[in-house]
């Protein structure tokens, strides 16, 4: 592939180029990206078909949500982002320059012919490196400092108090952790219970390279998938009639490189994927990226080692695409996430997460009870007593208890609890239910790297000239009409046509500039499936030409059949063979 | 309206309710809003429906883009946003607690009996008033200070350097005027041009309440539409059947309040609405609005007085729609930005952001004309010469000589240029175009106030019960399936269709819990137009009714053609009279 040609396509033809051009050199403009008129079409696109196969089928158990953007501190603490969601960050004692410390040292040994894989590497040991290999600044030349650690989270603050810090969502996962309750309930109380969002998320990358494979802004598309761990089953494994390519996680650990091929259920029997729904939507991912265009042996999982994995992964697989110019791109991870966020949030909140399950056969227990002393509240908080008596039943009783027993005193939606205000007791029961946390398994998407490996999939060039061969129902502007040459009854015929696919909301383009050859050539390079041409039998006999991107094959159909004839084939995705096949015609002429 | 039913039924319908209540009392949460799974669909179907007014039909000239919501501070500083878009704040000196001025002033005032109205309003006068009144922290009774300006932008750094600020966009509108020539290019060089975005914003408000009226996260949908002054016509302005419903300036100043009407090229032609693209947007937002459910006796345009203006507006009109809970609120805004913006990003990048306007008779002019000494910048800057070179070339050879007559240096592209790396030439020629700088109207929407007014409108209740008359088209849920009892065979038969539903994409729900009386209350509830009942008739014959949410009018079909028969009637918005009667079919029943 000439890189160089396809990318001026991408910023020439309107899908995405650097943002903020105009300020480049007068600010650090790195790592973002707009979306030109087709690019904005083409990531709704995509982003609808993605719908089409993660939600819309299951529509009964996993639904879509929006949440903020900017979440506050404390869901990061619990998350472990601040802890964790780092990189390794070395800084020139010299210039002041900063560099990714991992990126730094693969580049600078590679240029000495020595290839060193640092991924899960910790500071001491890329430190370690620095020294050991004598690295340094490669711009200046001066002494690197020491290694640490880089929070890549977006800080701002939230309000007029500079002690409420607020940060941008790394993932927005997060969001779906924290209303789980809401949501939970929303959807009668029942599991499995699949909660998606599609949303903006901000990483900030040290020194972002690589155009829209690493962004400092980007979008995401992700189920958090929650389920009961004792019942895992998912009874849509099987009707996925596809085979998952995996390098399993004892491959990986072993050096082996080429993936094996199982069908869903297989691996998941035979331990290389831990569950059943987290088979069914790498399943679903496989058929997801082919829809868009992806062959079958462009796209496997890689799993991940322990060391590899994020903090909060007890499993996890990179769905990798193959791209020309990047090599093998992940474009999806798939993480058996446990009850690690749930947990982690009902311990900073204090918001009982647990959910119920009824047992098949019952059993006793002790269960301590924490109960409102109306005296004491009443006398403490007056007319907000009734609130704060709310607020303790509410509350998760053994955390109550802990936190009294531990600090003699608990915030409790932001009053403050003393032990006299509450009885604690112990009861013994017979329950028929226990709670639990569900477990969580999370397909999490990258939108932009998506939209990447899709158009580098697309382009091709034909006697040099390039091609963007999409599928029509992801492909930006669906139909091109084009006057076979600039003749007033052509062009008042061709404007017409093209207002009622406007009007339709069908996204089109008129153009009478050019030779129809050239006209052809532009609108293949830009992905338009089809051509509607007016020509010089058209003013005779009302009808005009369909013409076919990929086959060059053309068909004749009446000027009041267009419209409807173009909405259904992209809708039904038919080929230009389908199309005349379906209305008895033949099909006229290729060029 | 029960205001607190109206609400529960938002939360727990799952339409929106605040963000984060696991956290709240521990964390700053306020102007946080959720969408959950119902006001996810309703908020995708609202912009939809923006597009086919604003956007689909003028595809030829107005195209939507997507930039980032983090931008670097300089895009601030050129917009005006760091100097003027602020509020007065205004703290305890006792306790600490910070309130909006102007709001605090009010709501003070407000509980004496004294009405003021603080918009536009400088930091004196708000401290002059605070002086007069005497008024003091409403929590703790402490002493007010200073009344000061805090800005309104969420602030952070973008990658590891502090000193690169960067904020979170308040408006989308900055993205379109930084990609101005990028897009202008893409479109083939030729005004009008209208560069649409819908996309996050972030405003941090002191103290937001009123739900989703006042939000610190919210989304908008706007227009920058650039055209030449010297040819405003609008050729589509005759076509809007829609009368505008003004309060102009000088009744706003006058202190009437009625609006008066005007067919859209009126408005113009009297002065009122000073161009015709403003009148032409003005007409599409009155009937979206109506499509979306507002009658025309609900909204109105209010314009703004200068002092109460935004700082780049030279004239501003409010869309205003009546809420019952909140009065008029502001929905959209239409501002003639002139050239404010470009003007601004022109001097503060040094890029040439003027285009070409064709002269019908040609003219002599005087040009000043800078070029590169070639020797002196490979003196200066060796290998990196021909970009320099470049970057001078590109550059508006007025704003050069200024910065390099002013400061005797100017940086261009990151590269420091001094007067003696130039050439400075004044030349003569007759010209046949002429640059200039297009002017903007832009119509700016919030989506989340658009959400709120169209649910409050279609809320309705009967015999003491919800219903939502949500139009077809933007419903979340199109259709709900429903058993008439939960017996095998019903249920058998309806999760079938339910499964077909889905796999079609359309959003629809299968219930069989309770009478069938409860279900259709649970369905009207939340807003679903259409319901399919199986009853006894359906396992003989084949067939369901389709009951109509407004109505209770029942027509009975073919389950073979449920599917089509909703989607038909969702698409075209048809009324279950209209679905009877192009079937030939009879309403059976009302009930």
């Amino acid at each position: 592939m000439n890189y160089e040609k396809f990318l001026e396509l991408m910023s020439e033809g309107g899908f995405f180029y650097p943002s903020f051009e105009i300020y480049r050199g007068k600010a650090e403009v790195g790592g973002f990206y707009d979306y030109g008129p087709l690019g904005v079409e083409l990531k709704r696109n995509i982003i609808e078909k993605w719908r089409r196969v993660f939600i819309y089928p299951y529509q009964d158990f996993i639904v879509e949500i929006e949440t903020p953007i900017i979440m506050p501190k404390i869901v990061f603490e619990a998350s472990g982002h601040l802890e964790h969601f780092t990189d390794a960050i070395v800084e020139c004692t010299r210039c002041g320059r900063k560099y990714r410390a991992d990126h730094l040292i693969e580049e600078e040994l590679g240029k000495r012919g020595i290839s060193i894989k640092t991924e899960g590497l910790g500071l001491d040991e890329l430190n370690g490196l620095i020294r050991k290999y004598g690295i340094k600044c490669p711009v200046c030349g001066g002494e690197l400092g020491e290694v640490k650690a880089f929070n890549l989270l977006f800080q701002t603050t939230i309000g007029p108090y500079s002690e409420n810090i607020g940060y941008l969502r790394p993932e927005t996962a997060q969001g779906m952790f924290v209303s789980f309750p809401k949501v939970f309930n929303l959807m009668g109380r029942k599991l499995p219970l699949g909660i998606a969002q599609v949303g903006k998320v901000g990483r900030n990358e040290i020194s972002p390279r690589q155009g829209l494979i690493r962004l400092r802004e980007f979008t995401q598309m992700e189920i958090e998938f929650f389920f009961d761990p004792e019942n895992p089953r998912c009874p849509y494994l099987d009707e996925l009639d596809v085979k998952l390519r995996i390098v399993p996680e004892k491959d990986v650990a072993a050096g082996i490189k080429e993936p094996r091929e199982f069908r869903p259920r297989e691996a998941v029997e035979s331990g290389v994927v831990p569950n059943e729904w987290m088979a069914f939507f790498m399943g679903l991912a496989t058929i997801y990226m082919n829809e868009l265009g992806i062959p079958l042996d462009h796209q496997y999982f890689l799993a991940k080692l322990p060391q590899e994995r994020a903090h909060y992964a007890a499993a996890s697989f990179d769905q990798m695409v193959y791209s020309e110019r990047f090599g093998w791109v992940e474009v999806s991870g798939h993480a058996y996430r446990t009850d690690y966020d749930l947990s982690r949030h009902m311990k900073y909140s204090g918001y009982d997460l647990t959910v119920e399950r009824r047992l098949s056969t019952p059993k006793e227990v002790v269960e301590v009870r924490v109960y409102p002393n109306p005296q004491r509240i009443r006398d403490a908080f007056a007319s907000e007593a009734p609130r704060v008596m709310q607020a303790i039943s509410k509350a998760d009783p053994r955390w109550l208890v802990n936190e009294l027993n531990s600090k003699g005193v608990v915030v409790v939606d932001g009053y403050s609890i003393t032990r006299d205000m509450v009885f604690i007791k112990e009861e013994k029961r017979k329950v028929f239910v226990e709670r639990f946390i569900p477990h969580d398994v999370e397909p999490s998407f990258g939108v932009d790297r998506i939209i990447y490996v899709t158009l580098e999939h697309a382009y091709t060039e034909i006697d040099g000239k390039p091609v963007l061969r999409l599928p029509p129902d992801i492909a930006p502007i669906k139909v091109a009409v084009l006057p076979i040459i600039k003749k007033d009854e052509y062009v008042s015929i061709g404007k017409r046509i093209f207002r009622e696919f406007s009007r339709a909301g069908v996204k089109a383009v008129y153009d009478d500039d050019g030779t129809i050859g050239s006209r052809y050539a532009r609108y293949d390079a830009l992905g338009v499936p089809f051509a509607v041409t007016i020509d010089d039998k058209t003013p005779i006999d009302n009808t005009v030409t369909i013409r076919d991107r990929d086959t060059k094959a053309q068909v004749r159909v009446s000027i009041n059949n267009v419209v409807a004839i173009i909405i259904d084939a992209v809708l039904r995705k038919l080929t230009i063979n389908e199309i005349a096949r379906s209305m008895g015609l033949q099909l006229i002429s290729r060029g």
